[in-house]
């Protein structure tokens, strides 16, 4: 079984998507990953998309895997309590994954006094502390002003939150190389990790801030892909495809594929380009349009599909989500990763599982996310040490919630 | 100092964004990271953006702070080297990442024979080892579908290859985990990470599959926030904004800062929505659109940023990507991310380490990426036990690059 990170325990405190997907991608792995709301759930609790029932489908996937506990965090003895979950004892425990402020019981000093090798990793808007998701960075990277056909008049949202869920798994990385280091060292750390730090270290690491910073002013490209050759054409049916001719071996798929190879001659001497350079295709793109539109426009997608299949070409396929879900070869349970679990208040749902593959090990099946507050009285049993007496007053005064 | 992860070794043989990716975070946190290449380097090397020299801003972004060993990969003595360097001994070594198909001198099942306890992480188009890339991929998740403001029709490729990002963090993810099963038992895996299938557990993940089993169909939402209310508004000197009320205390900061809270309520009355819930907030987001748009176009940014700052709103300002370079508060050296740093063949660039904020430490400066080369005979040497002789015979008969 692929629980590999089988004893490890994390503690959560958290909404929306990066910290969530940071836990539940240990948990995933195998990890306990408790996660502790207020009474009423947490800020993401009804976040859309929802079921017709109110049931947060978002919530729902980003916490498959974890306990929840629920505490009237308000009250100093609900946060006595979360403090207790996050330092309980053990070699494998004390980590805590949090994008709310490190304040109060979230304040690393104070737990650490408490377990001195607490490993904790604050997720911040930017680097200062300050709010900022990830509708409000990504603007500010210059991205939307390069997306879309108009792009440089009206700048275009994504759709995707890619900056939280990078962060996401950043998390998880540091949380794992925190807990190496301190198997090593036997010390803990607090580790901070700001959103807006990620996005500015990808435009970094994508060359976006050298090409600004050596005079280069990047045009926006539509849909072509930038630096080499890739486009999205429409067939004859209305089914549209991408391919890409990134590598020297995707051109001449692509080309070998589209038959428009003894009219690249012509294309080159024309515009005095090399195509076996992939920044020459990028140049030449709408050349290369003009060349396989009336290719794409001829076939319909079975015919294009069996010609760029046969030449080894790179390409997909543009789906709705609906189509995804429906058609797509891989987004159903012969794919090991999925299975159809049932969800509470929704009903079964086509789960997916870590995707990481332990080859040889089975899949750790994807677990469905809890009920609010379901391991309330697991956890404080189990974790904190409270009594079964004192858990019955604790419910009683209403500080608890069991799901 | 943050290098928290000083001796481990991994070896890359890699190209373009996530194998890469995820070698250089692991090098961003101290590892030591060998990217074996081809003597006439990656199939990156020249990957746009490029400097006016040729010199690929893309790779000198993704490989700082690793060793590059080049050797001719296409003659048994080259692969003979790669193996030996790939499997040499150490408690801390013996992992491998690549993106190339797992055949030859990347044949997991051959490398174990040489080290028992090899990880190797592979990642792969999709599941089945078929070709696929970012731009691909993306395409079949439905979200160029949803994404700018005339979706439906002209569906929108995204310009960061945000499933390749992922892809990237994640490995380093398997890796870690995989080392720290390793440590505990003695065994090493065989890793397998499918960037297609990495995107579609996001898909899951996010609630868009459950959305679809569910029978609801998600219209495309232009530049507003999904699910709550968040858009971008033009200011009267051009400027735009983002603006977002996604919790309900950035959706009061949010009436505050735009002095709509008077009229609101004949709004809700209106259109029969409760603005205090999220989902009723997306409901109305046209209304809402009506009552700041003229908040907005009636301000400079400058006055805008004074009201929504006062009132504590999450808000962000749209950049084009050299506005950003030039005037970004924190892409600068004032944020401790960043180090100016001279790379090979560019001369000095604004330059990321890692967003983990190992607090307490300093941070481990960005490196330069090494040029092609730069270290065979330090790895040859060191690592896979060649002497200085055989070095030299090697170099005579040109198997090995020295850069």
């Amino acid at each position: 079984m692929s629980d590999i990170l089988k004893g490890l325990r994390l503690v959560e405190a958290s909404a929306f998507v990066a910290a969530p997907l940071g836990g539940m991608t240990l948990a995933q792995m195998g990890a306990e990953v408790i996660r502790i709301d207020a009474l009423n759930g947490g800020l993401d609790a009804r976040r859309w998309p929802v079921a017709g029932t109110g049931e947060s489908l978002f919530w729902s996937g980003l916490n498959k895997g974890k306990k929840s506990v629920a505490l009237d965090i308000a009250s100093p003895e609900g946060r006595e309590l979360a403090e207790r979950i996050i330092c309980a004892g053990g070699d494998d425990a004390g980590l805590l994954l949090t994008n709310f402020p490190p304040r109060g019981w979230l304040d690393y000093d104070r737990l650490k006094a408490r377990r001195g090798d607490l490993i904790q990793l604050t997720i911040q808007g930017d680097r200062h502390g300050g709010s900022a998701v990830d509708y409000t960075v990504n603007p500010a990277m210059g991205l939307p002003f390069l997306t879309g056909p108009d792009a440089a008049n009206s700048p275009v949202n994504h759709v995707l939150p890619a900056w939280d869920l990078i962060t996401g798994q950043m998390a998880a990385v540091g949380l794992l190389a925190g807990e190496r280091q301190r198997r090593r060292s036997g010390q803990g750390q607090h580790v901070k990790l700001a959103l807006e730090d990620v996005a500015l270290a990808v435009m970094g690491h994508l060359g976006f801030i050298a090409e600004a910073e050596l005079g280069s002013r990047r045009e926006p490209a539509g849909n072509h892909l930038f630096g080499a050759y890739g486009r999205d054409f429409v067939c004859a049916d209305g089914a549209r495809i991408m391919v890409v001719g990134l590598t020297g071996k995707q051109w001449s798929a692509l080309v070998q594929a589209t038959g428009i190879a003894d009219r690249l001659p012509a294309t080159e001497a024309r515009l005095r380009l090399d195509l076996t350079q992939e920044g020459d295709r990028f140049k030449g793109r709408h050349a290369i349009d003009e060349l396989i539109a009336p290719w794409a426009a001829g076939l319909t997608l079975s015919e294009a599909a069996v010609a760029l299949d046969a030449a080894g070409a790179c390409w997909g396929l543009y789906r709705s989500v609906d189509d995804m879900v429906r058609s797509h070869p891989n987004c159903a349970t012969s794919n090991p990763m999925f299975a159809r679990v049932a969800h509470p208040g929704l009903g079964e749902v086509l789960t997916p599982g870590i995707p990481l593959d332990f080859v040889g090990r089975d899949r750790l099946p994807p677990a469905p996310p809890p009920r609010l507050g379901q391991h309330t009285e697991e956890i404080l049993l189990g974790v904190a040490g409270i009594s079964s007496g004192e858990f019955a007053k604790l419910h009683d005064r209403g500080l608890v919630l069991t799901g």
